[in-house]
């Protein structure tokens, strides 16, 4: 956006080019998670960054969704957000050598990532009632669900991090 | 970073730098909010973000004494996370006239820039409390409750913005 000035000139084109940014987040994410799954040292996270993959790849489903139901093409546009996001990851991650540190990072890294698309569903779900598309907010509440509830996985990971690798 | 390679050896290497990401951040959105403000039109946004810039000024100074605690020169490092969450506020709010959909823009975007900063002072809490350092981690929760309180405000403000502005 930017080049073709003052483009969004009502709510509905605010909430379609943010369903762009997130599908154009979504997928990747989707590209990013294999190469975290390489560097997690622990079990518990290589599978939840695995399961979540697979989750990730159904709420591209998802997105394409509300697209459909929303009468416009699925189209993704840039996210300089997620793209920031995901380069500071890559970059913190890379100055990385010991296997706890790095699972560590890992897990600030994708709970920077789950709190950006929980923030963008949260306002797309709102925008999508204010437009009457409460068909359409049904769709997206069930990713913004599944984002809560890696965020919180995430969260009890880093917490009982140290038990988890004394265990291994 | 990057530069350097395997700079990070430790996670008290991970927590300053972590620090120095944050430090840069708030930085950075104290830098931003004066032009959110000017291009708020909603009267209770418009003092949401005064607040919130009077608060920013007060969680740089929050980080620069968890610095201190912690033996470390207040140093900020390059987040391009921050980067890109401001870039893409700048450029959406650029592509828009009417003023409704501004407000709802600069909230989405507000609250994009509080989920980062939630995550981060989550993480930074944790790896204090793994450190020993629950006096930095005090501190840090300070600001950890402004920016909940903030979003919290924003989410509010998002759900009322048709009521708010039929008000004026």
């Amino acid at each position: 956006m930017g080049f073709f000035s003052k483009d969004i000139k009502s709510l509905d084109d605010l909430f379609v080019h943010t369903l762009r940014d997130i599908y154009y987040a979504e997928k990747q994410i989707s590209g990013a998670l294999p190469k975290m799954i390489d560097k997690a040292t622990s079990p518990a996270l290589k599978q939840g960054f695995e399961k979540h993959l697979r989750e990730t790849e159904g709420h591209i489903k998802r997105v394409e969704e509300v697209f459909d139901l929303h009468g416009v093409k699925a189209k993704a546009v840039n996210c300089p957000a997620i793209d920031g996001i995901l380069e500071e990851a890559d970059e913190i991650t890379g100055d990385i050598d010991d296997k706890q540190v790095m699972d560590a990072a890992l897990i600030a890294a994708a709970q920077a990532v789950e709190h950006y698309e929980i923030t963008r569903y949260g306002t797309l779900i709102a925008w999508a009632k204010e437009l009457g598309r409460s068909d359409c907010a049904a769709v997206l509440k069930k990713n913004l669900d599944e984002e809560k509830v890696t965020d919180k996985k995430l969260t009890d990971m880093a917490e009982s991090r140290i038990n988890l690798q004394a265990a291994e």
